[in-house]
């Protein structure tokens, strides 16, 4: 194998750019903006100069390199091509083979960013020592990442994994950004808890201090829970019931090793967890109700170990 | 390749045992007793005398069969040990290794028989040309299989593709065999359609076919609803909603190419698949929306074709 491989992970608004030795050493990680205008067409040969840069800086040449993983917040088919990817203005582009020819490393892989980023998790994060994960990003949205046999899932259609599209509720008068009513990301996401929580005030007429604040986050309404505050608490048994039951469906489909939760609002802790545990179990098929539920710890560098690991044999 | 190989599907009743070559012709099929009296320990011994009897009669030596495989109505780990299967009396048995010891024939496995009756469909029916499928059997219970990448997905515990114990309703009062609420076996099952029925017509002033017969079949359900029977058809609506619904959850998960709907019921037709189409595509992530769903077509064979083809390359 040779010595280095690249992992990037292109978000909507920065590129992360990963260095690694193919062991698994991360040698050098640094980020690039990411540059939307134009359809995006800026942003491949933005990050082909960045690595090409890092290799004229290292003496490095592309033969020394074993390859370079990218992840993109998009459907991806056959580990190549992205079919629209809105946040970056992107029709259909060949990601991987535009990365080839652009740094003339040969060995190029793209994969949708949660996936990636669930891959990542368990080369190096709570999913370590599994082959099997599953990845819930609780974020904005809702995304995840389906981990088979060390092998991302990708679907047919590019949409294995859309858990945030999973429906949870018959009763939703709104609709989920997918144009669908019901889904979890309008339950499970940092929107959709604050959502839930000002409609829960609106319907009571216990006090909260969350009725105090101007502007409230999804991480006021876990302190305020974690501090007692009933409303807040009820906001937060919601999200936690409605993603504990999606994660059955889950687990009655493939029945994984282990669920890794990341995300912004996975910060919320061991609340969070708890919750989502104690749901999960009263839904799963008894056979599952044991399985492994953790926090991801990778942080923001799932999405470079998961795009590098693509490559990596 | 050795020329040929066995392909057995254990039932509760019957064993189904089939001879194919190993380019996948089934040569000869027939059937024994599943003799489950004293913990189903005759079982295995029983199987092997009617393979090693045919082996004499044809002339063929354990050399010649390329393999055995094995479908057992129950969790199987490894491709090789049931643990526990409450049909057959058993408790922790090494199905694989019995039968190759039995034999003489080395290359042995197990699968649970609905993973292996989708593995059937895949090679040899509804699933042709598709490697990632998804099979569901609406017969007394609900089971699946899920396929990927042309192999049985079993899950960590055994329990990957238990789609009938999705649960797909928040306001069930009655338990599922398993002792949960609200599972899909509970609606979609030839037990649940009938029970629906019954719950519909108890709680109408409408008159219903249905109501003038001593016992009602979920065929009678079916029939009735082609006739444009009101009750009966919300019964065939209700059981078509609930499976369209865990359908979708499972296109969430894993995006296949195609769902086979097999067992008693599928053979209601036309009026069973277009009500599933229905329900799936109103609730599915739009990406999914298109997948194929088609009606099984091995029937009963599907067991030993699946079972076969688990030990063919």
């Amino acid at each position: 194998m040779k010595p280095y491989a690249f992992g990037i992970d292109i978000g909507g608004t920065t590129v992360k750019i990963g260095l690694f030795e193919t062991e698994g050493n991360l040698l050098e990680k640094w980020e690039i903006p990411t540059r939307v205008e134009g359809n995006g067409n800026r942003i491949i040969p933005d990050i082909a100069d960045a690595v090409n840069g890092k290799m004229q800086e290292r003496k490095m040449q592309s033969e020394d390199v074993q390859g370079i993983g990218i992840g993109v917040p998009g459907p991806v088919l056959n580990e190549s091509i992205v079919n629209r990817c809105v946040n970056l203005g992107w029709g259909i582009v060949d990601v991987a083979k535009e990365m080839s020819r652009l740094t003339g490393i040969e060995n190029a892989a793209a994969g949708n960013d949660a996936n990636v980023a669930a891959l990542g998790e368990m080369w190096k994060g709570a999913g370590k020592g599994h082959e099997n994960v599953v990845m819930i990003t609780l974020g904005t949205g809702v995304g995840g990442g389906i981990i088979l046999n060390g092998k991302i899932v990708s679907g047919i259609h590019g949409a294995a994994g859309e858990i945030g599209h999973i429906k949870v509720s018959d009763d939703e008068k709104l609709s989920c950004g997918c144009g669908k009513k019901g889904h979890l990301e309008q339950y499970a996401s940092a929107t959709g808890i604050v959502r839930k929580a000002k409609e829960i005030l609106e319907n009571t007429a216990q006090d909260s201090v969350l009725c105090h604040k101007d502007e409230i986050t999804a991480k006021d309404v876990f302190d305020a829970a974690r501090d007692g505050d009933e409303p807040a608490a009820e906001a937060v048994r919601f999200a936690c019931r409605m993603l504990g039951q999606a994660m059955a469906h889950i687990a009655d489909v493939m029945d994984p090793e282990v669920f890794v939760i990341g995300g912004g609002v996975s910060r919320a802790g061991e609340i969070l967890l708890n919750g989502v545990k104690k749901y999960y179990r009263e839904t799963v098929f008894h056979a599952s109700e044991n399985t492994e539920i953790a926090l991801a710890e990778c942080g923001n560098d799932a999405g470079i170990y998961g795009a590098v690991k693509m490559i990596l044999p």
